[in-house]
């Protein structure tokens, strides 16, 4: 059980927010036990000669003090503290560290650029799906990280000297979102990454993940107005347009853009365009965490899977008590009915990894309860935190459960924005089936089905008297094939 | 890891529904893998020779049928299959149980009254809170049981010929809601209830709980129109009037009274409202289980607890593996609190025992997610099955976990129909200000505060310079002042 001394807490003094995190290991997951920010706006206390000023260490010191706080319990090798941008390069920095370091009752480690870098990049590694072959990008308020890597092994590293902050004080300090200001800052940026460009494609990469604050709330505009949610550069050219016709940052307004992000957004924006323009990007997904996850799990000593969702769906599988051997035999049938219609319905790659996902935990429902247990998975799923898999494929598993049985709900799959709606709807089909036929928990009652699709007309065929020899599953896909039949899905059993 | 084999099924052959049950155990507490129910009617098959006919016999037959088909997989030694009243009844039940047994594959066990209200008592005794001297009273299609009993042990048993749907046949025949009816119903039920009513007196109880659909009927019906869920005689006329209004069966509409139960709701009432009288009832809850619980709760050989409350919230601490330790700092600080305040505040000991609860599991939401916890806490109380608790006092354990942090929902705390809202608010000050007291998870950071209590008025008085040494607690109880502030609740700290 757990108490004080099983905490674990990561600290992180950035150039715009302190953050504390506070989480305890469960069944090989990170549970989140508490979570503090304060907006210390450090950088904004620098002067020119680079001193900060009085009232920002003040700011920061009072913010420690209610870090201490919590901290005194937790045992001190539980604990890492890191300091960035702002405290490498204020020529005063030792006068704030040192009092921190009082009040804190521990060590603070300023971090170079690269160790920074190398931090987020396993704080990515661990929460993050997909190709392990990969770009990561963190725009931080005074500095930004490039790197990329292979698995748990960063490769080319770079910490460069811009951020959301400070460039917004450089080139959006009249408040005025012109044409100029974008162009004049998305030049700047440029300039920082073109001589470190070229390592960089060096390296290659199949995938790129974005970290911070800017990418967040990309994430959140393309959620709310319902677009895929990847990040492309048309994406970026569009919202920055929109952001000029808004003419200034106090009138800034944007779908989805919450106030909290919107003073950061523009210049954020710019950096962005400028690293997908210097190094040729063509998407970028959301990362599942960043700096202080790579603390965290570097502290717990987990390690770095090479498929981080199959971890997260092990984990699920093991907290809820989810029955493993049955959701096995459900994503073995519906693997095994995807591929007898995979030549007219066309599942990508990316599809059958999601619904073998939904298989896996397709059940989690039940540990709240069997009554409307597929309304309770949807709800777990929306909101359990599964390292992994970005938002908008949460959303669409969430989807899948809570249309595994009885009525469905069209509307439902096409406003998840993970895959196409035709597509979501297959994989709805095909996940009910195999609850139906697996419905028995034993593999040696499964029948030898055959499944043929001339597009959406499903036919499924079942041995001669199988279906009188087995009543249950024989009531249950006529009612399937009502439900069906209900949204437009031709479904013939025979 | 479970499969088919450590599954558990309880089958009930009733005079009005065939009822499959099929579970399995998950930390102490019981998971339903599956419910089928099927509306038999065997009862109404029955003839003026107690003869079934061939007709209701079949369709038990191929209820049967279904059932087997899952049954198949379970061993034989985890399943239990009763029949009730109407096969007792039957003449010809052998020809109807040789069948069936063969079409189950399993024994099918003919159980007297006695043995049906001794099942029936466990099962409540199994899933039921509150004092264990109980009566225990389930109107059943063709019977009803009546039990006395203390801890897991049944006293005086009887079962009655009377059930909802004999009744039905008998004294509502021509569909029509008068006087007349309900008056000869009741006069005939009386007539049944009156040889044995000094026995149960006698035995005496302090709780009355009562099973089966019409106590669930008129549990759904106070849920609906915000009644406080305990049952009366003087609520039973009152829907009696109600049904009269109506005149006729097929024009009944209560709020809250689904269409499934309607038809034999009226029947049902006549007889729970001449055991009212009969037996001098001051009030009534629903049971959390009854005849099938009662066979599954005696194949996994469970224990039957003094106090089936504490087995739930321990289970659940399990389960959701929630930090033990800091549930029961929260609870006796809470308690302490509500110590000091009793003279002015009057919480009574239900209302104690249930803010108790809501401690011991207020961090449930954890499980979920940091972020909305207290969200995610409320929808698994509201959906989680918890033995012990009544549907009122789930919601206002899951009211109490909503609002145990930021703003407050005065709404919801007036909703709830387990306590009055002024007691529900009183419970919700002091979970509030416990759980930031223990916010660090140690015992010995706990100070020696001081509460005082002037009618609403709040008074919290610390020792000398503790909010200055505590400034992360300082800040969390001036946003709380500030919180009760909105909602009118009056919080001074000093």
């Amino acid at each position: 059980m757990p108490s004080a001394s099983s905490l674990y807490a990561a600290i992180d003094l950035g150039s715009n927010s302190f953050h504390m995190l506070v989480v305890r290991e469960v069944a090989g997951s990170i549970q989140t036990v508490a979570r503090i920010k304060r907006k210390v706006r450090l950088a904004a206390g620098l002067d020119s000669d680079s001193r900060l000023s009085d009232e920002a260490m003040a700011r920061g010191w009072q913010c420690l003090a209610l870090f201490s706080e919590q901290l005194q319990d937790i045992p001190t090798d539980q604990i890492r503290v890191v300091a960035t941008a702002t405290l490498r390069l204020a020529a005063n920095a030792e006068a704030f560290l040192s009092r921190a370091q009082n009040i804190l009752g521990c060590a603070i480690n300023v971090i170079s650029g690269e160790e920074e870098a190398c931090l987020i990049y396993q704080g990515v590694a661990h929460t993050t799906g997909g190709s392990d072959k990969r770009l990561v990008v963190d725009i931080g308020g005074g500095s930004t990280e490039l790197v990329t890597g292979s698995g748990a092994q960063p490769g080319a590293l770079f910490s460069l000297s811009m951020g959301c902050v400070t460039w917004l004080e450089r080139y959006f300090g009249d408040r005025h979102l012109g044409k100029d200001n974008f162009a004049a800052a998305e030049q700047a940026a440029s300039d920082m990454i073109r001589p470190v460009a070229s390592k960089l494609r060096e390296q290659g990469w199949e995938i790129c993940v974005g970290a911070s604050g800017t990418v967040q709330a990309l994430q959140e505009i393309m959620m709310a107005q319902g677009m895929d949610e990847r990040i492309t550069l048309a994406k970026l050219q569009q919202l920055k347009q929109r952001a000029i016709q808004c003419g200034k940052l106090e009138e800034l307004e944007i779908e989805g853009l919450t106030l909290e992000r919107a003073l950061v957004f523009p210049s954020g924006l710019s950096i962005l365009i400028a690293i997908f323009t210097e190094l040729n990007i063509s998407s970028m997904t959301l990362a599942g965490g960043a700096l202080r996850e790579g603390l965290v799990y570097g502290m717990l000593g987990l390690p770095v899977d090479r498929d981080i969702r199959s971890r997260t769906l092990h984990n699920i599988q093991r907290r809820f008590v989810i029955d493993a051997e049955q959701a096995e035999r459900v994503r073995a049938l519906a693997e095994s009915f995807g591929r007898q219609v995979s030549h007219s319905w066309k599942l990508d790659e990316r599809c059958r990894e999601l619904l073998n996902s939904a298989c896996l935990i397709h059940e989690i429902g039940l540990s709240v309860d069997f009554k409307q247990a597929p309304q309770h998975a949807a709800y777990l799923v929306r909101h359990l935190d599964l390292p992994g898999f970005t938002p908008a494929q949460k959303k669409l598993l969430a989807t899948l459960l809570q249309n595994q049985v009885n009525g469905i709900d069209l509307a439902l799959l096409s406003q998840q924005n993970a895959v196409p709606p035709r597509m979501a709807e297959r994989m709805c089909r095909l996940l009910r089936l195999a609850i139906i036929f697996a419905s028995r928990r034993r593999d040696d009652t499964l029948p030898a089905v055959r499944l043929h699709a001339d597009d959406d007309a499903l036919q499924l065929t079942l041995p001669n008297g199988w279906l009188e020899a087995h009543p249950l599953r024989a009531e249950l896909l006529e009612q399937e094939s009502r439900w069906q039949s209900y949204v437009h899905w031709p479904l013939t059993v025979s």
